[in-house]
Formats: structure tokens, sequence, C-alpha cells
């Protein structure tokens, strides 16, 4: 995968994690772009995300987006904007940008430490020299905290590249801690067509992995476009956007800490796609089903219970419930399924679990992992 | 302890748990009874609740109460329901009621398999046999399914007896399995006092352990007064059966399934009670903070982003934490603590997690376990 056309990036190590590992990574657009973000709903935002939003009210021309992960630069207090302030500044200086150019800054990590300055003060002018027009893998590991593998996406469409980068929370319930995403493309979308596009494919995909859309104190998604590959009809860029963070979005559920299912929960036949969203979470986030994943028990009562609670009304007997290849409520009914079958059936990785309700045309998927002892390990040791 | 004047239980083995283990326990009253309960708010309702809401509708003198553990009656259609009210006739039979007095049915186990009648049609002449005016132990033994003990409670006031039996859910999230509670007293007090009583005292007991409101498909508290004792002040009435439900949800929370923590979440200068029970709730009820617990971690950002992301509005400016005897954060700004005495005050098994918004004077507590591997072991081997 390549970067569209007019950017490069680059990551360097800059003193904020252990040595060697990259911890500063930079994205540079030739061209002004427009831009279009969604932020954290969270009350407690961390000081990039109260840089960004402003950025965004500005609308000024986007040229840059720098992230650095192992602090999150969250309850700071005004150091903390104040250091925010010097990264994006730094950036604007090292990349000689003319004035009134955005450098847009993301941070992810700690919450409660101030940012240590002196490593982005010697990062910054690094990231700047090794730009290149490359894969993008120094940038993509930059953004890691506990992520096993660094994720990125890409799709073409109509002669225009989107390109997107993202990082997890690392944790099964993504919401409460930090997803980070940058997308970039070559398309030549204005700002107010661009921000739309982004909101609607926002509640597809990463508002899909998440509980009650709450989000972390520095959940950001950004998308840069610079036009350098000209027009692209919009439908047809949302269209390779939805695939782009589609993508992002099941990388990031199924790299849950201490994952050993990736977990598919398709509901339909609700009454819209909301409701079916709201049920689908209900059983993606409940603990006991995802221990019974991880155990392998296709324990359909407890997908059900959860079902029952999630605050959408429907009427049991017209509930069908299947998970893998095997029907487990037909009408409303308990089938018998061979225990042994059944169970095999969930020695595979990927999990469906496939609820209808028999209400309605809604229908939506949600993504997540199965909730094992290396989670409990893995959180109780790292301190974000 | 001893029952109120006028009560009498037992608890047998029928054939439902694995040889000579209680399953199935009777509670009984010489005397007509006044009744208040509320019930599960899940959609999908075991057929004992469906046959409670009945009864309680239905404003007949209650006489006993029967609950079977490890089948919990759930998604068993026609034939469920059919079996419920057999049950309730078996148990009306054997003790000789008169007409149209009340048997009250709980179920508590798995979900979805037909309730074994052979074993109940066994074991109610028996344990009517066996009733007793005694301490209550082998019918608290007979509602238990993961809880390691059995969980009782009593108040006395004013003359009146109040004993509350409970089993919980064996589980970190109470909501999402069967809680079942029955406090009988000997106090003469009418239905339509004792009913709002009980939701008053319940809204601050057995809903501060929980998520959302939610509960399971079988989840019931049952208030049986028979008037033994005679008239009771109901606001001293109510004083004490808010010391025995607060006893019985706190030994519930505690006693989650491989909790090694007791954790208080205490959330003070909310604008109410709601708000402040909101805030605990989404606080007492994250992963993060409950696997941070367990590590001995006092990560005090994953308590203020649980906080952040609550739905209650508050500004960080104002806020304070303390956990345990530490503050973390003083008018929103952190507060510096030795890592290792904030480690060491983590080694107790209480803990307690104190957050104050600055907004009002709106208070509550809610009661919650942490997160340990063996939570995940015990789950994903046990089939609700």
């Amino acid at each position: 995968m390549r970067l569209p056309q007019g950017f490069k990036c680059s990551g360097v190590h800059c003193g904020l994690k252990s040595y060697g590992e990259f911890d500063l990574g930079m994205l540079v657009s030739e061209h002004d772009c427009s831009g279009a973000a969604v932020f954290t709903q969270n009350q407690v935002v961390a000081a990039p995300v109260v840089l960004g939003r402003e950025l965004m009210e500005a609308e000024v021309p986007l040229r840059a987006v720098m992230i650095n992960s192992k602090n999150a630069n969250a309850v700071t207090g005004e150091q903390g904007l104040k250091d925010a302030r010097e990264m994006a500044a730094l950036g604007a200086e090292v990349l000689e940008l003319p004035r009134g150019r955005g450098v847009f800054v993301m941070s992810t990590g700690v919450i409660g430490e101030p940012l240590p300055m002196h490593c982005l003060r010697r990062g910054i002018p690094e990231a700047a020299k090794l730009l290149r027009h490359g894969t993008g893998d120094a940038f993509s590991r930059s953004m890691m905290t506990t992520d096993t593998h660094p994720k990125t996406a890409s799709a073409r469409v109509d002669g225009v590249s989107v390109v997107g980068f993202a990082k997890g929370s690392g944790m099964i319930h993504p919401n409460m801690a930090t997803m980070l995403a940058t997308v970039v493309t070559d398309a030549d979308l204005e700002s107010d067509v661009l921000q739309p596009i982004l909101s609607r494919v926002n509640e597809k995909t990463f508002n899909c992995i998440s509980v009650d859309g709450d989000t972390s104190t520095n959940d950001t998604v950004l998308v840069m476009a610079n036009g350098a590959a000209g027009k692209v009809e919009p439908d047809r860029f949302e269209q390779a956007l939805m695939q782009v963070l589609t993508s992002l979005a099941r990388q990031i559920a199924f790299d849950g800490e201490g994952a050993s299912h990736q977990v598919t929960v398709m509901v339909e036949g609700a009454t819209s796609f909301e409701e079916a969203r709201q049920v689908g979470r209900t059983i993606a986030t409940s603990p006991l089903v995802k221990t019974a994943v991880f155990g392998r028990d296709a324990n359909w009562g407890r997908i059900l219970a959860a079902a029952g609670r999630s605050g959408v009304e429907f009427e049991i007997d017209k509930v069908q419930l299947w998970i893998q290849n095997h029907q487990y409520l037909k009408d409303g009914a308990p089938v018998k399924v061979d225990p042994d079958l059944a169970s095999e059936s969930l020695s595979h990785r990927g999990v469906l679990i496939r609820l209808h309700l028999g209400q309605g045309n809604g229908q939506a998927e949600v993504w997540t992992c199965d909730l094992t002892p290396d989670y409990i390990s893995v959180n109780a040791d790292y301190r974000t």
C-alpha cells in the first residue's frame, strides 16, 4: 500500500517509549487539504482534542498531522494545552508552512502526566527530515500502544486513493481507551462535503465497536483530502471511505488484548439501524457472552438475555438465533444442537453470532473479541 | 439469626444439583401475608416472573415462597409456564392452604432447559415435611448457584423483625444474571404501604449493584409481611428494610466470582442521587477500573475517564478524587502520590473510591468487586 499522491510520512523514536520504539509520527501533505474530524464525546477531553476542535472550527487548510504515543496529554491543565500548541507550532516551523496552515496534533497513552516536551522538541525536526512517500509503516507503528500490529487499510475509486491508519485501544471496550485514526486521500472534496460523509461512515464503523457511543479522553478520527488526484463523486468516495474505516474498525476490535476469538455480532430484523446496533452492542459488550466464547460454549441464553436488557423491544416468539452454522432459537423456541459440535464450531478464530428479531428491516454489525485471562493480566499491569 | 414470628422454612436436595446439594427451598407463613415485589426489567422474562406478576396483580394473600436453583425455567415456552403453575399448585396442596392463598415461585440456573418436574414432584412434599422455625440455613443454601456463601441479613425495629435471604449472580455484573431475594417480616403492614417502601429501598440497594437498572430474565425481590408482631411505623420499617437490603446487596456485589477486592464507589457532590448513581455505576462497571484494582494500580485516570463518559455533566476543575486514604485529584489537578504507598493501600481487601463532583448535594454508593482471571475461568466453564 502506498500513500495517496502528494503525501509523505515518517515515524521516529523521540524518547517517550523505551529505546528504539517509534513514538512520534508525522504525516504531511504538499498541498493544502480540506478536512473533517470526529472527536470523543467524553466530558473529560485531552489537550490535543481541545486544539483539534479549535482547528476544525477555524476552517484553516490542513497540511500535517503529528501523533505521539505513550503520553495522552490529558488532565494536564493549562500546561498541557500550552504543550499541545507548542507541538503544533514546532511542526509548522520545521515544515516551513506558510502562515495560517493547520497542523493537527493527536496524543495517546498515560493520563495525567505532563508531556515530556524535551523529547518532542528533539523528535519533531528529526521526523520532518525523514518524511517520504513510502508505505507508512513507521508512521503507523509510532501511534501504537498495546496494539499487537499496526493497522492500515486502503481503497481506490475512480482514480483517487484513500489510505487510513489507526491505533486500537488494545482493549476490549475501545470506548474506554484511546482510538485514533487518520485517513488521507488525494481526492478533491470540500470540507463541507467531507464532514457529513465522515460522520455517516463513522456511525457504521468505529461507532460499531464502541459501547453507548461513548469514547475516551482522546479519541479522534481525522480525514485530510489534498485534491491532487482531482474530483470524485461524493457517493463513490463515501463507499471507499466506508471500506477503509470498516477494515480499520474490525482490526481494532479483533486486536483486543488477549483476544482468542474475533466476534461479529450481526443483528437483523430490527425496526432501524440504531436499534439493531443497540442490541448488537449490548451483546458484544456482555462479559458473560465474551467469556462464553472464550470457553467455546455456545451459550445462547446469555446472548438472548443481553438482547433482552438492551432497551429495544421485541417479541420473543419471532426471534431466530444462529451461532456459526447452528441455529439455536427458531421462532423463540430452543433448537437442540449436539453440544460437541456446538463447541467444535467455536474452535475457529472467527465467530459469527446472528440474531434476527423479526420486527422490521433494520440491521447492523458490531465487532468485538472474547474476554480472556490475558486481558486481565495486560490491563492489571499496563497503566493507561 | 431467627426467622420472624409465624414463619418456617426448609431446604432439600430434590435432584436438580449433584447428589446431596440443596436445590429446593420453601419458606411458609402460618398467617396470611401482605406482599410487595419488584421484578426484572428484561424483555425476556422467565416463567416464574410471569406467574409472580400475576400473583401480585391478583392481590391474593401470600402464604409461601418456593425457590429452586440449577434451572431458571426461562425461554421454556408454554410448557415452562405450565411447570411453574404446577410447582405453585403442588406447594399449595402439600401445605394444605385454604383456597385463594398465594404460593410465590422463583427459579434460577440454566436458561432454555425444561424444568425436570419429576424432581420437584418428589422434592416439594419432602420440603414441606422438613419445615421448621430455624435459622434458615438450608433455605438460603438451596437458592445458591455459584455463590461462595449463603447471604442473609436481619434487623429488629420497635418489636418487629425483618429477615432477608438472597442469592447473588455469582458474577461481577449482577444485572446479567439472576439475583433473587426474599424478605420476611412479622410486621403488620398493608401491601399498598409495603410496595412503595420496597420500590424506594430497592433503588438504593439492589439497583446500586446493577448496570443501567437492567436485570436478568429471572431477577425478583419479594417481601412478605404476616403481621404476627403487630403494627409498626412505616418509616421505621423502611429503615430496617434499608439495613437488610443494603447488607444483602453488598454481600452479592462483594461475592462476585473470582473477586479479590470489595469495591465501594462513593460519588458525592452530584446534582441528584440519580446522577451520582449513574457516575458510580459507570465507574463500578468499567473493566479497566476493575482490572486496575485487581492489579493494585491506583489508576485514577481510568476512574476519571469512566466518570467523563457516564453522561453526567460536570466541570473537571471542581473534581476531587480519593482512592483509599490518598487524594489523587484536587480541583481537577493531579496530586503526586508515592506509587509504592498507592499500591500498598490497595493490598487490602476493601477498596474505597471517593469522587466529589462539586456540582451539588446528590450522593450515592455503588458496590462492586474487581475483575480477575478467576472470573474468566468460572464463566467460561459455568453454563448459565
